[in-house]
This record gives structure tokens, sequence and C-alpha cells, in this order.
């Protein structure tokens, strides 16, 4: 650490979750020294502000990370693959938000409230968590340290944002069309990079992520499967149902859970989520209050409400789990990832 | 029945399911002597089109069925619980698409497809289920009778037309208000008469009808306890999450299931839908065919695809089953029991 702080880039600083990185850097006061944004060489020249100065953003290359201590890559894993490496061979602690490395065995995927100790193994790399799994997470931690996690069953409503801002335009474009009476052209969601698109407003689309052999799509399996690794217990039964919804930012998710342990009720889990860092409760059904992601949006927290008992299922409970998912989802885990570094000694 | 069919009343012909009741009769061909459209006081006088004729609307009285055969009720719960009986007392046979008698002992819950015979041990009122559990018992009962049924885990992603016409005028005027940057004043959804109303537009809401005291809305406890009810089963498991969406028409349902025997599989369970009385087969992921509310509208058939086995649980699939909720879900589900009741020699 300079004087002032760390020499920070971020990859992909022109992207949805890019700007949230900017933006959270500097709202939340992380030491940075000096900031260099990186972009692919097609948005490099483009301006952004941070800490109310401009500064060009740069084409990203391996040479882009002399010098960076801190290296916040969120520009699609195959950026990742090819740039990540050399941000590390350069010194650099990378925080990277893509898919690309997260089920390495030797990179650590962290949600500091969760599995903040894993960060003391790292080799270089740090995986940020797929967005639907760090609010669930987050959220179950605390239930699962006081009595025990056995299974989850989680079907989410996740927001277009997290495909990026031409996900955004098309949802609000495709929305006005339907409004108007006029054709629309669906080119971008589900998957832009997939054969087929279709409508994303007025709809529910069954399909985040492209499908996998085993009929799950490739987020469904993400969002099995780093739960089991943040949570250190590969027994967890997850299953998950990835569901994309026109909301611009803010992923919802009903969650039931079984527990392994007798004795938890709903006021029981209201007490620990209460007091767990990162959640708000928002739970009185009396006076209609739960989590909604219209409200979420924007803010750091994740938003647990809904919590009501199985009625066939002693163990049994369920829960309605919101956040925004280009901060606590994005470049909030990654900034607080980034926080956790320093706080254990691990970024110099 | 007259030569040209029966005397057939609509109560509440000027709702949502009231005009797709009207147009099922007409579409499939019910053999109707005389269509009775009945309505609030505020409402009568409106003009309907059937079969090419204009009929009048009447406000609906105890006196209004006299000489009626058939009386397709759907005008809110407290209009049946009135008039129902009234109906029954004049020698019609009433079916109810409200919630009223849903669970009364003598009074049988019917989707054709699953319990039929149910029908004849009525007395008079014959109820409509919910429209989010018609469906789910209609792509769950052709699994259930080949390998048995133990547990259901529902979580929702129902349209607005389930609310009636004034929240599928909210959620445009409200999704043009936010596209043009104006503000949003919600006034309907998430259930009119409750005391606070949140935006539907680019939202989820985890709240259809009113709050029980267990923490459970109304919606899901119909959700559970109907499908208990429908299937002869008090023993199975039944939890559900419902969600409203601004999607227009057509609910979308994410189930998991665990069936009670071994031996079922993927192209098993796809077997047994692709074979059974309207269920539409749409399972392809490798060329992304699953159901969408979109396409869904205007269709009579509940859609079901993205079946999977759960990694975890060998006897657990997950579906993904998606209906016209004004169709199978209200309307043709309704028109449908009347022409149970012909075929089983109950209407006269």
């Amino acid at each position: 650490m300079t004087q002032q702080g760390y020499h920070v880039a971020i990859v992909g600083a022109t992207g949805a979750v890019g700007e949230q990185l900017i933006d959270t850097l500097d709202r939340l006061d992380f030491p940075v020294a000096s900031l260099l944004p990186l972009s692919s060489k097609r948005s490099a020249g483009k301006k952004i502000m941070f800490k109310g100065e401009e500064i060009t953003v740069q084409e990203a290359t391996a040479e882009s990370f002399e010098g960076i201590q801190l290296a916040l890559f969120s520009a699609g894993g195959s950026i990742s693959q090819a740039l990540a490496p050399e941000a590390v061979k350069r010194g650099a602690i990378v925080v990277d938000n893509t898919s690309a490395f997260r089920m390495d065995e030797d990179v650590p995927l962290v949600v500091p409230e969760v599995n903040e100790e894993d960060l003391k193994n790292h080799s270089g790399i740090i995986a940020n968590p797929n967005c639907s799994t760090i609010q669930m997470v987050a959220a179950l931690e605390p239930i699962k340290k006081a009595k025990g996690l056995k299974k989850i069953i989680v079907s989410t409503y996740q927001a277009v944002s997290g495909a990026g801002v031409k996900a955004i335009d098309e949802m609000y474009e495709q929305s006005q069309q339907i409004v108007e009476g006029k054709e629309i052209n669906p080119q971008v969601l589900p998957v832009s990079g997939d054969k087929n698109h279709y409508q994303i407003a007025f709809n529910a689309i069954p399909q985040i992520d492209v499908f996998q052999e085993n009929g799950y799509t490739f987020e469904e399996l993400k969002m099995m499967n780093e739960t089991k690794k943040i949570m250190h217990d590969n027994s967890l039964k997850v299953a998950a149902t990835c569901v994309r919804l026109p909301v611009e930012t803010g992923h919802s998710e009903s969650v039931y859970i079984e527990v392994e342990q007798d004795g938890l009720d709903v006021p029981g889990i209201r007490q620990l989520l209460s007091e767990a860092p990162g959640i708000t409760l928002q739970d009185d059904p009396s006076n209609q209050v739960y989590p909604l992601a219209s409200a979420a949006k924007g803010k750091d927290d994740v938003f647990v409400g809904r919590i009501r008992r199985d009625l066939d299922e002693e163990k049994g409970f369920h829960l309605w789990i919101v956040a925004d998912n280009l901060l606590k989802g994005a470049a909030l885990n990654s900034v607080q990832i980034g926080f956790s570094l320093i706080k254990l000694g691990l970024l110099k």
C-alpha cells in the first residue's frame, strides 16, 4: 500500500458491473492510490469519472497490469482466462467476477460474510461467485451456522441487468413496442450467444446461460456447485431453477431449505437474520412487508422475508431473498473481498 | 336439454374470465340454447356478442336463474356465496370459479382430466379450482398415476390477468410511465382490497391474495389444499410460494416433485405427458424449446418442459409448467366441467 492506497485496475470498466465497481470503490472509500479503467479495444478511449476526476479507459493488455496491486475483472470469461494470469504474473491479486476460475481447486470462491478465511489460500486469483449464489448463501449462512443445512431448493426471479447493458435496453425497448402495439424483434435474451431469442417484456424465460447435457442450464449448475464450495459442504443438496424476468435490477429467489437440527422456528430465523451482517430482515406479513426487487435496487444489503415453516416438514422453511445483482451480486462483493484482503494482510 | 342445448347463465359476464367463458362456449360449440349474461348493477346494460348475436347484460339477482340449467359463476366470492345457492334452488347446476365453496365437503373440486368422476357426488355446486392449481395438477396427474406422488414444492410466476382487468390496465400503464421516466402510483396490485399497493411493472411481488395467520398467502394455501382435494390424497406434501409478475396472461410454475416408486426417468415422464390429454410437451433443451407464458396465451393446453432429474434425489424431478390462466386456469376448465356433466348424464 502506498500512502494513498493501492493501485487498482478495473477490467470491463464500461460494462454494467464495471460502472458499479468504480462507483462502489468511491462510495465505500476503498483506499485507491490510482485507478486504471481497462476495456476492449472497442471501448478504449471512453472517459469514466472517479472521485471527481476524469480518467480515460485504456485497452486491456498483459502489460496493463505492470504496477497494479488489485485487479477487478468483469469483462467475460474469455478475457479473464486470457488476462487474469498475466495480472497475477505481474504481482496483482485478481478478483474475478466471471465463472472462468470459480470451480478451480486453488481459487477461493468468496462471500466475505460466509467464508472470508478462504482468502488465505489464494494463489493470485480469487473468484467472485455468481450473483444468484451470493445473495442466497449470504442469507442462509446464519441459519446453517446455527442449525446446519441439509437441502436447498431454489427458484429464481432474475433481472436482465445480469445479462448486461444490451439486455436492459432490449427489455425497455420491447416493453414500449408491446405497449404501443408494435412488432418486436428479440435479439439478446435469454442468452445473446445462443441460437434463439425470445420476448422478455411481459414474460418469464426459464433459461439463463446455456443448457448443459443433463438438462440444467449453466446458471443453475453454477448456483448448485458454487453453493457447496462456498459453504464447504459437498453433501449439501442444492437444486436450482433459474428464470429471467422483465426486471431491470434486483434478483429475487424463492428458497426452500431443510435444516439438520431440531428446534428452529420462524422467530428464531428472524432473530438469526436480524443479527447477521449484510442482511436486512423485511418480514411482516400482516403489514405486507416483504422484499421487493424494485426496492432493493441500489442497496447494498440482502433482503429476506416471507419466512415461514413448511406445513409438512418440521425442519423445512421457505424464504424470499432479494438483492441488487449488480451490487451484492457482483461489484459490492468484489470490493468487499478487496477490504477483506486488506484486513487479512493479504494485499500488499 | 332442449333441442338446441342448455340454458346457460354467465355471472360476471363483463370480467376478464367472463369474456373468456363466453368465447370458450362459442369456440368449443358447447350446446347452448340460450345465453344469459349477468353482472353487477354497475355493468348491467352493457352488450356482449355470442355466436354473432348481441345480448344485453342483466343485473344478477336470485330470480335471474329461473329456467337456467347451467350457471357459470366468476364474479367474486361474495357474489357466489349469495347467488349460487339461489341458482341451485331454481334447478341450475353451478360451476363456480371463485374460492367460495372449493373446500366444502359436498362440493366437488374438479379438473376433468384428473377427477371427472367426482362430479357424480355434486349437490348443485361444483367448484372450479384456482388457476395456479389447475395447470399443476393437470400436468402432475399422469406422473402420479404411473408412479405415485409424495411431495410437491412449487414457486409460481403468475400473470396479472388473474387479478382482473384493472390489474392488466395498471401493469401496462405503469410500464409506460416507467419507460417514460414518469412517477407511478400503484393502486390495484398486489391485492386491490389490501392496505398497500406496490409497483408491478419491472418487478416481482411475492404476494397473491391476502396473508393468513401462518404467514402463507391465501393463494398459497389454495394451491396446497386444493391439490390434496383434487388428487384425493391428504398425505401428499404440498408447499407453494406464489409470486405476481408483470405478465399479462399465462402463469408459469417451477415445480419440484418426489414420486413414490422407483424406475422413473426423464424420458419416462416425457412419454407419460406426451400421451396425456390436454398436455403439450415442450421439452428440447438443446434447441431451447421450453414453455413460455407469451406463447401459451390464448392456447387451451397446459405446456410442460425443463423436465430434469434432481441431482441429489433419485425420485426427485423438476418441471416448468405453463398455461393460460384465463383458459385452462379458469374459463376453459369451467366449460370442460360442463361437457363432463353432459357426458356423465348429470346435466338435465
